[in-house]
């Protein structure tokens, strides 16, 4: 992993976690870093009153003496996790994610992404682009990442997920994103990169899921089209939703009017997603998700 | 019929047509009426390529001559319907719908409909509201409209409908507006006002259709919430959409804060609906609407 | 005052602090209402880095034992207040402030706050209107609140603003809304009520201030037209904004449009600011506010 | 100029009209073509009902016997245009303008543009970019658009105007786009494209105009930011506006997340914007457009 170093020497982490609601987490918490020499910066949290669940995103600078990450994990483990049941993550700033990209026929996701990768906006590593097909192959030419076509047919399916999961590990991939990729992503992907993988799907989702969504949309003669980012899970275009957005639409658009309104959709909202993904900015919990803000 | 005068005496119509699509159309309506004296103030018009329908909303006056209605009926049929098979209505400006108002128990769209009658934003006649309830009797008396108070039991379904129906006829109605109506409309009632009754949806269909949106679009965990209002079809939450509008939800909503919001979504989206009615700007057509600027 | 008890004798109460930033103060807080036997219920927090201000916001309440208001007011000065040079506010839940409203002879925004209070969705008392007409008499009326008609004219607007004062004393006001009150509020009243004027402006401020924005916004021949709510201070629609929305225009629309469009903004957008004032969801610096979710 | 036919040898022609207005223009127009066997494809016609005016825009097709473009236009001139006092433009489709993009050193709208062009959802032709940096050279070279660097000092403005008028005339360009180009355009280039420079503003116009608007905007605490499109006159970001949109910002929001969540508006509102353009769907009057469905 690529380590950006923070202001000389600072370290500053993002904690994530959630846990059974109870009196006293925030206060322990807050505690925690404040005796350790941490500097809060930011703290957000929220509790599903239904389901009993506390949630935080915390982030935390420390100025004066630097803890050696692997050694405050240790203690968040100890005097955090155990009391509280936690489930957490500490990330460090500075260390970049590694985002691999799946793409097939359609380009405007993908000029989106990497454009914003090639201006700073987005950051992350990029090893490498998946495709079932060769057409956007000179595009990643274009912005000089490595482009791997791996077809997908009924019959090898099984020797293209491998190879795409060999891809994924020789890379240390983090995460995932489906840039318009118009195969369905298989359990043992899915599995492997658990609320990892990110799609873009062109509907109001749970509106028009599967198949031809604006086509669908035109037919029932919706005033209203939309675009939704969410985790994939094994429901196809049920996991949980990160971002969505939507455009006025009338009787003048034709199917292809929604389509060309929807790209524009799918690349703001797929980009969004993703930045929150870097960010450390979701949780997901009962097929939903928490973005902080 | 209440009859408002336009300006002295001066005859002002909007025509709406749909027929089959074909060459010289829009040539001969607009001849048609240049030829009697007509001055055309508006003219819109939409092809539906796929389905090689034609539809057209014109508003004419007549500044010098006024005809006849009957004798401009007439005309139309003899010179234009014959020729291009259309469809067509035409309304004289000034004369007002009559519009009946069923509620149940929620206020806020009732509230919102009267308080608009009242200060003359809508141009209507409201002879009367019917409920299923009592509950909202207290609102009407307060706008001094009457409210006839219809309970509807599964046993005498059919007796309630049957004074609706008497109600509906004896005040010489021209539509009708579901204000939160919790009740399904038969399908005597809708036969009897065919693209001719309103509702209010409080999803943004065709997502959660049915009972409880709000509750299945917070389990959901979506980003965005929408209300719908469209026009009452056999099929239930499936009828031609009239107005669709949405607003950011995220996961610090509550279902109360979903049904709060959406009560605003609710009241706008079924008056931008009431009016586009009112002002002969919807057309119909393979359950979809055609909505005129 | 009113005081509705919550769960029989729960103490829950909302606390709002500003202050210069430092290390601790989360954990400071925490710890000092958990020591009392507090759950914190709610906390968000905002850092201005570029002021160097820190912001929270806090709910909590006391099931076990329940401490005098009064009490943890003193405790909070103590132990909180002096060391941190906090300004804060500590609110009762339960207990609902008194609203005045002022309104002059467009009745939309008035309409929609009595319905809203009526439905029990705004948490406050209003113990009367205020008007420089008396237009909007009847619908005083109509929903039973004690409307007072106060002139004012250039030669007796200090007699008038004296007669106000005298409304807002005597009934103990906490804040007040313009519902599109049409005359300039005097710094007086202002000095009486610092943040707590709410006004709604009918376009999207800063542009076009000042009289006649509908028209404005015509003759520049913009494509949105919107509507803020916001904090009066003595210069004139620039004070603390608190909420603002759009909708869509376009060349179709004449100047009636735009400000029949802007009705439905205005009515929404004011409501929405009154509802996070009353949830004591607003802070106020810099001439900005910080609205907690 | 590069003609690409439509159904084979089928001429479509787009016809934009504005006039004073009066009685019998569209029967007279629609007769025009009709007695000429061109079948009307759309026509969506305004009146500025304040100023008096009279806007049409009209496609139609040819399908039987083709007439020449030229003996078409004159046909307009006599039959139409000295009848009417009309103004008007014929365009052939299939006809793609010469559209130049001006940048600085900002890159997103750069972008944008050139993955919209190279998908081929532009339908224009780019012969050049011109920029007063080296910065955006890599793009151009990514896409192979050749690209022009003319630096832009004040004692040497005048040349490099000269320069641009050059590349301008020399490559028959119909229109120009300044893509976040930083420098004023002289009045010079501006008489020379009339109507013709489609500028991105990176604010809500009129809200702060001029230079660095999102600043101001963070400054003045707005709960919405917007960008706004427009064709370029000789008042500084005050010229007829093509088109508007706008996202929610609040108080977490830094100068440099308004930035950000601006990049994103700001190259779609100037998609949009030469979209319409390319597709002859905009009028300019009185400082204000008519964009047509």
């Amino acid at each position: 992993m690529l380590i950006l170093p923070g202001k000389q020497g600072i370290l500053k982490v993002t904690l994530l976690i959630h846990c059974p609601d109870q009196s006293g987490i925030i206060s322990s918490v807050t505690r925690f870093f404040h005796e350790r020499g941490g500097n809060i910066l930011y703290l957000d949290q929220h509790v599903d009153q239904e389901a009993g669940i506390f949630f935080m995103r915390l982030e935390c600078d420390f100025e004066e003496k630097r803890p050696q990450l692997s050694h405050l994990k240790a203690e968040v483990q100890t005097h955090l996790q155990e009391k509280y049941q936690m489930e957490w993550e500490l990330y460090e700033e500075g260390v970049k994610p590694r985002m691999a990209i799946f793409v097939s026929r359609y380009n405007h996701c993908l000029y989106d992404l990497l454009s914003r990768f090639r201006s700073g906006e987005l950051e992350v590593e990029i090893p490498f682009i998946v495709s079932n097909h060769d057409t956007l192959q000179h595009i990643a030419d274009q912005f000089e990442i490595p482009y791997h076509h791996i077809p997908v047919s009924r019959e090898f399916k099984a020797a293209a997920e491998e190879k795409q999961l060999d891809l994924l590990n020789s890379h240390a991939i983090d995460f995932i994103v489906l840039a318009r990729y118009m195969q369905i992503v298989t359990p043992r992907l899915i599995d492997a990169f658990p609320h990892r993988i990110i799609n873009i799907h062109h509907s109001f989702l749970p509106a028009f899921a599967g198949a031809k969504p604006y086509h669908a949309a035109f037919e029932r003669g919706v005033k209203i089209i939309g675009a939704t980012s969410h985790y994939v899970t094994e429901e196809l275009d049920a996991g949980p939703i990160i971002e969505q957005d939507v455009t006025a639409v009338s009787h003048v658009h034709t199917v292809k009017d929604f389509i060309a309104k929807g790209r524009d959709l799918e690349k703001i909202v797929l980009s969004r997603a993703v930045k929150l993904h870097i960010a450390r900015k979701t949780m997901v919990y009962n097929n939903k998700t928490v973005i902080f803000s």
